[in-house]
C-alpha cells in the first residue's frame, strides 16, 4: 500500500496539477455513490464519506470537520482519499490531502469558468472571505484574463486580509468592496461562503455573467438568490447531489440542470450568447478526488524518479 | 499514521483477541451511521463503508467483495479499518484486516451464545460450508462445553471439508448431516450462508435451543422461517440495522427486538428460561471494526515493546 502523508502532498499539489485532476474527473463516466454523514462524539464534529468508481479508478475520500482543531492551531478541515485497487479491491494506496483538497475544490471553477463563461471576462467577484476564497480566485485566473478582483464579505478584517494576501499572490488590483458593487461590477462571480441565504439580489447579476456557487455542499446551504435560478442556465457537477446538497435544491423543480461534464464531453452545450447568464454549482463529487489522488501519486513517483536519477 | 498490514494483521489476530473486542463494541455505548454501498466498475463489484464512532474511537470499515478475486487465489473478501483521531478528525490508522474480520464476525456469534444460549449447551449444528462456517464453530466452542458438531450444506463436498477441518482442529466429534437432522439435535445452531429463503423450518427446533443468523447483512437476504421469528425471543447486534440490512428484514412489525449491547449492560433481559427459543441476529456494525482495529493495534504495539526489549 502507498501512504502518501500531509507534507508530501502539500508540496506536491499546484493549481495546473489540480486542474488536469478536475478535468479528467468531470470527462470520464464515473459513478459516484451516495454521500453518508457521519458524527464524531463531540458537538459541531462530523465527517463525510465520498465513493466513487470508474474503470481505471476506485475508492473513497474521507472529509473531515472538527472545529476544536482551531483552538489546537490546526485547520478544521481534513482529507483523506482511500484508493482501492479496481482489481481486486483491496486498499492499495491512503493519500492524505488537506491542503490539497482546496486546490481540488477551486480546480472545479476554474474548470467550469473556462467551459461556460465568456472569453472576455476580466472582473471577477469573490464573496466569501475564508480559506476557500483565496484558492477560488487563484484557480480562475489561471483560465481567464482578469484584470481586477473585488473581495466582498460580512467580516472587514477577513476582506482586507484576503484582499491584501491576493494582491500579493497574483500583482493584480484587488479591492474589498460592498457585495453589491462587486456583483454589479463582474463578469465572474465566485460564491465560496458556508451561507444558509442568499448572499446578494438577482437583479444586480450584468447580463452575460458566469457564477460559481462553490459554498453548497449540504443541505439547508443556500448562496444564490432563487430568482436568479428561473432565468439562468443550470450547470452542476454532479447531477445526483446538486439538487439534494447542492445549490439547486433551491432551483425551480422543473429547471434543466446540464452536468459539466456533458459540456465538456460535447454530449450537452454550455453557453449560447454573450449576454446569457450561467450558473455552475459545485457540490463536489468522489470523482474529483479519486483523480486528485491519482494525480498526486503520479506527482510523487516522477519525483522519486528524479531522485533516484540524480 | 500507523499502518498494519494484512500480513501482520492475520498474525495478531486470534479468537481471545476477538472476542475481547467485540466485547467492547456490544459494551460501549457508541454510535453507527447508516451503512453506505457503492460498486466497483465490474459485475458483482461491491464495496461498503460503515462508520461509527464513541468518545475514544471513530472511524470506518471499507468492506469489499470483488468476485473476480477467486480466479487470481485472493479473498473475495477485504477489509480494511480507517481510524481517525477523536481530538483532530485526522486519520490516525488504517488497518488492513481482511483474514481478522472473519475473527471478528465470529466472536459476536461467541458474545450472544455466551449471554444468551443455555449454559449446558453442548451440541452445535452449523448451517453453511463457506469459510466463515470454520471461524463461527470455533469461537463457539471457546464459551460453551460443546461435544459435538453437526455440519449441513447444500454442497456435501464443501460440507466434508469443513467436516473434517473442523475436527482435525477442535479435536472433536463433527459429522456432515442433513440439515434437518442438525437443527432436530442442536442446542446451538449457527446459520453462515448467503441465503436468501429459510433454511430449515420452524416446527424443527426444540425448545431451549439458541440460534445465531450471521448470514443476513443485506437487503432481501434470509436464513430463518419467519415462523420461528413469531415465538421465539429476539435479539440484534445493531437495532438500526437489523430491519433495514439484517435478518429481522423478516421478523413481525410489532416484534421485540432487543440488542445483545442491553443485555450485555445489563439494561435488558436475555434468557429467561430454559425452554426459551433465542435468536441473535448478526448485520455486522461499525464499532465492532472500531474496536478490532485498536485490539490489533494494542496487540502490535505489544509486540514491538517485546522485540525491542529482546
Amino acid at each position: 500500500m502507498l501512504y502518501l502523508n500531509e507534507a508530501q502532498t502539500s508540496s506536491l499539489v499546484d493549481e495546473n496539477r489540480a486542474l488536469a485532476a478536475a478535468r479528467r474527473a468531470f470527462i470520464d463516466h464515473g459513478k459516484v455513490f451516495p454521500v453518508s454523514r457521519a458524527f464524531g462524539a463531540r458537538e459541531g464534529e462530523r465527517f463525510t464519506m465520498k465513493s466513487g468508481a470508474t474503470p481505471d479508478t476506485v475508492g473513497v475520500k474521507i472529509g473531515s470537520y472538527w472545529p476544536g482543531n482551531e483552538n489546537r492551531g490546526l485547520p478544521r478541515h481534513g482529507s483523506t482519499i482511500v484508493l482501492l485497487d479496481p482489481e481486486t479491491g483491496r486498499v492499495s494506496a491512503v493519500v492524505e490531502a488537506a491542503a490539497a483538497n482546496a486546490y481540488r475544490t477551486a480546480a472545479a471553477e476554474a474548470l467550469a469558468v473556462e467551459t461556460l463563461s465568456r472569453p472576455d471576462s476580466t472582473t471577477l467577484a469573490v464573496i466569501g472571505t475564508g480559506h476557500q476564497a483565496f484558492y477560488e480566485a487563484c484557480a480562475v485566473v489561471l483560465v481567464r484574463p482578469i484584470k481586477q478582483i473585488l473581495v466582498a464579505g460580512r467580516d472587514s478584517a477577513k476582506a482586507t486580509t484576503l484582499t491584501n494576501r491576493l494582491a500579493n499572490h497574483l500583482h493584480l488590483p484587488v479591492d474589498a468592496v460592498p457585495v453589491r458593487t462587486a456583483v454589479e461590477s463582474a463578469d465572474l462571480i465566485s460564491t465560496a461562503t458556508t451561507a444558509h441565504e442568499p448572499l446578494f439580489e438577482a437583479s444586480w447579476v450584468r447580463p452575460g455573467t458566469h457564477i460559481s456557487a462553490m459554498g453548497s455542499d449540504a443541505p439547508g446551504k443556500q448562496e444564490l438568490p432563487p430568482k436568479l435560478l428561473e432565468s439562468a442556465t443550470l450547470f452542476c457537477d454532479n447531477s445526483e447531489q446538486t439538487r439534494s446538497l447542492g445549490e439547486f435544491e433551491h432551483a425551480p423543480a422543473d429547471a434543466l440542470i446540464t452536468s459539466l461534464g456533458k459540456v465538456l464531453r460535447s454530449e450537452a452545450q454550455g453557453r449560447t450568447s454573450a449576454d446569457q447568464i450561467t450558473v455552475f454549482d459545485s457540490s463536489g463529487f468522489a470523482l474529483q478526488d479519486l483523480a486528485l489522488a491519482r494525480a498526486l501519486i503520479a506527482a510523487h513517483t516522477e519525483q522519486q524518479k528524479l531522485t533516484a536519477t540524480a
